[in-house]
């Protein structure tokens, strides 16, 4: 055991730590203890749906991103030449019209939400907006713009971060929203089939009142379909716990470029009959095939929530606290998510958020869930106990109740709301070996001094995936200049991911390179090659130009 | 409650569970209790090795499965005409001594035990084995025989069900028994990487001394390879708890057909840039590429391990209780598997293994693993006594120590060796609604009636697998003729798998329409004409014959 010296600074850290030892020895599962917020945070957000876009927003983002309207040399991420697809004719929307009674929309004020992506920095043109009901109606409509080479834009919940949801120009959209029933759930092993177009919150709103919860959650829920989630690798805030669509996602059903269904909508946890085919499709952000349905393996409603706020004084012992929650908190440990002192500043100044443990440089959010309360109160206890023993974390709050659970969740989602308000967002959501993430925040900070506004860090520690986001009062393509390609760089060096949970999309398409060698690129080609030899779904994303 | 009406069974269901319940009250992390057997089961098999193989399995399997020798038509399991390989000549035995000094096998003696399977059911006549140290060599050999057109067989611990791991004919055998070393190990995020050839068992004992185990677990754990482990998408005992290799695998090292070097051997949880090709080559059985080196997610050492040992008296209420254990072991539950009374009748008569519990219909072996022994033991407790409470079970046993759990656990692992002493065996593993997979065992009993010696089944009921086995004195083509194909249209008709976790290999490629539709397998055929044109890699497997 460390000898403290009382240093006026150490007092400060020791009484705080009194206060969390004073709401450990009350812990227990239905009262919230410790210094809660004095002006307790607004609930959870995005649990409904995204917030209102501010003018700001559509002011400064309603055009391709990144283009070179200043005739500097274009960004990689800007959109490249139309490819050679046939544009729409009153034949095609007759056709459409024929298959999708009611349901082929051409009115522009109809299509304008779908046209433009949730961040308004991507923008499409299309004429035709197609909501079919059925797999059926995919397939014939797939087979159609096929045969007629028209390009396809499939959409989910258009929640997606690096463009990938939205036409580029002028490609039909394919619409999932009315493809939104579940087919199946059975009680006894959990596996949930469902169309493509569900909504994650309904589909968990769905479960949960049958004892059952979805393996993935995010932000987005409210909006966001699970085709969309499967078609993107969606990561979001129980993959720590429960894992990667990799694993969970039992079977799909995908409807091909040239309207063949390939039904691999299996219901089994175990199936070695063959090449995993449906695998292919996950994370593809919709330029294989249009997913149809999904099948699923759903975990057990936990019984018991808990989470904790805690701040530390260094990203070292943030790694250590880590470490030590994985041995305490063991098989119950479900978040392990963390934002610096630059993300608390813009909560607070922007939405108003109060700080709810004293000013650290970095904070963490750890959820428990597990399947008694008793058990868990006393596993975070210990950990909370040792956590403090050991100065891993100067300060902390537990919550045990929803509303409270809650309250302290949105210090860890709003951040992305708040960022919005700050200025000019360029985002980031980098994969790194766990130990260097915030290396990367204090490198950008120095490396940018006081050409950005603002350089925050947070994101998921336990799947080493960080959001760097980079503010300025207005687009900057100087700032741009200086960010680009050294975060690049600075992830490959360290055989990171560039784009750890949101994709490649239009955005990033160019940037693959940084994270995948060449051959394995190629070869992404060539699957693309095979399954879609006219490139109609989804053009401009995903693979790089340099491929087409 | 139920009210007892104490007839004399009952009274007898009564009297076990007394002493169940007895155990239950001394229950505690380090004892163990209840009716441990009079004569304990030797300890759990196959930690170390594969048990001996009879000479009486020389005898009878030593020739092609289900060949045709006596005239009839042959099975779709025999092995199909070889197909227009070339054949090795002494140039390209030197050119292999020449890369491999020392290491390019000649000698028939110590060419036999990789030309059969361990199963002896299937027999190849390769004239060289090849054992690289290096991905480089890997892709030296492979660049080679596609250049001259010779067929090569990938082989692992050669420890595969299905006649995947040997060659048919006298394709060059590809062994990574000596690309055997650990790469990397990172102690925060329990992400090992290492070379192909890796025993399990081996890296199972290295990560133990670090705090981790593997994710994965079977039988053949002291003689399989992690590339061949990944190669069949093995699943085993622990797949309940930590999922299927698709999701824990993170990275591949992989050489394609042509010689090429595949890098995707990342080390991160989450990686969203561009396709996942990895997830191809999970299951594909060397028929794609040669798995080099892996990167896989490991979980943190459980501090605390129980094993109960159950008999239920219907299938019924052993799902029952199944169901109660998720719901009241929640995230310790780490195994939930079954045997009926015909396989303790083997257990019984061919290993002398006594009944640790009274006679029964059903036994269930369930593991709980978690970081906290004293939350465990309550858990476990609070579980047993509802289920007898609710006369879910009727007697049963718990151990906590070590040499104990090994002793219960053998009870379920030994069933595949009592087999291999009851005669000839025919083996199924399949996949199934979990509800169903007992139905599949009575059917098979009623269809067969007294033409089987023994009809038995056991297997994972958390993953819907079972494992049937039947069993005559000797080969037997009629016996055959009855089984099949009645057990594949049964699972069909159920939309089951007929390969759970073995996989297809050269016994079941030709039977893969049962659980795949036709476009599912054409494409599957494309991807293999994409990867490999030549189709050097592993033939006659995977894949059914009318592809090729």
């Amino acid at each position: 055991m460390p000898v403290f010296a009382f240093t006026p600074v150490m007092m400060g850290i020791f009484q705080r730590a009194l206060r969390l030892r004073t709401a450990l020895r009350h812990l227990s599962p239905h009262s919230t203890f410790s210094s809660t917020p004095t002006a307790g945070p607004s609930p959870r957000y995005l649990c409904g749906s995204f917030p209102p876009i501010t003018s700001w927003q559509f002011g400064v983002c309603c055009r391709k991103l990144h283009s070179a309207a200043d005739g500097s040399k274009p960004s990689p991420a800007a959109a490249p030449d139309r490819l050679p697809f046939s544009t729409i004719t009153q034949e095609d929307l007759a056709f459409f019209r024929k298959i999708l009674p009611g349901r082929a929309i051409t009115d522009p004020d109809l299509l304008e939400s779908s046209n433009v992506d949730w961040l308004k920095s991507v923008r499409g043109s299309s004429e035709v907006l197609l909501r079919p009901q059925t797999t059926e109606e995919v397939s014939q409509i797939l087979k159609y713009c096929n045969g007629r080479n028209l390009a396809v834009n499939p959409q989910g919940g258009n929640t997606g971060l690096v463009g990938g949801s939205v036409p580029v120009y002028d490609e039909v959209i394919l619409s999932t929203a009315l493809m939104n029933n579940i087919l199946t759930f059975d009680s006894i092993s959990g596996i949930l089939t469902c169309q493509a177009g569900c909504v994650l919150e309904s589909l968990s709103v769905y479960l949960e009142d049958r004892d059952y919860i979805m393996p993935l959650d995010l932000g987005a829920k409210g909006s966001c379909h699970i085709g969309g989630n499967v078609a993107t690798n969606a990561g979001g805030l129980r993959l720590l716990r429960y894992g990667s669509l990799h694993g969970t996602v039992l079977g799909l059903e995908v409807v091909l470029a040239d309207g063949q269904v390939l039904d691999c909508l299996a219901t089994l946890r175990k199936d070695n009959t063959g090449y995993d085919l449906k695998q292919l499709f996950i994370g593809s952000e919709g330029t294989l095939g249009v997913i149809t349905a999904v099948s699923i393996l759903c975990p057990r409603k936990p019984k018991s929530v808990n989470v904790v706020f805690l701040g530390c004084e260094t990203f070292e012992q943030l790694l250590k606290t880590f470490q030590l929650s994985r041995g305490m908190l063991g098989e119950i440990l479900s978040a392990y998510e963390f934002l610096d002192s630059e993300c608390m500043r813009l909560l607070n100044t922007h939405l108003k958020l109060t700080n709810p443990i004293s000013d650290c440089p970095f904070y963490v959010v750890i959820e428990t869930s597990g399947s008694d309360p008793t058990h868990d109160g006393e596993k975070l206890h210990n950990f909370l106990e040792e956590a403090m023993t050991s100065s891993l974390v100067t300060d902390g709050t537990v919550a045990t109740e929803d509303s409270k659970i809650k309250a302290l969740w949105s210090m860890r989602e709003r951040v992305t709301e708040a960022l919005t308000h700050d200025g000019f967002t360029y985002k980031y959501d980098i994969s790194l070996p766990v130990e260097r993430i915030y290396q990367l925040v204090t490198d950008m900070r120095e490396h940018l001094g006081d050409r950005a506004k603002s350089v925050v860090g947070y994101g998921h520690v336990g799947d080493g995936n960080l959001h760097l986001n980079i503010t300025s009062p207005a687009k900057d393509p100087a700032l741009l200049a200086a960010i680009e390609p050294f975060v690049y760089e600075w992830t490959a060096s360290c055989h990171g991911s560039i784009s750890a949970e949101h994709g490649l999309g239009l955005k990033k398409r160019n940037y693959i390179y940084y994270s995948k060698p060449s051959q394995a690129v190629a070869l992404m080609g060539n699957i693309k090659a095979m399954l879609d030899p006219k490139g109609i779904l989804n053009p401009y994303k995903t693979l790089p130009d340099n491929l087409k």
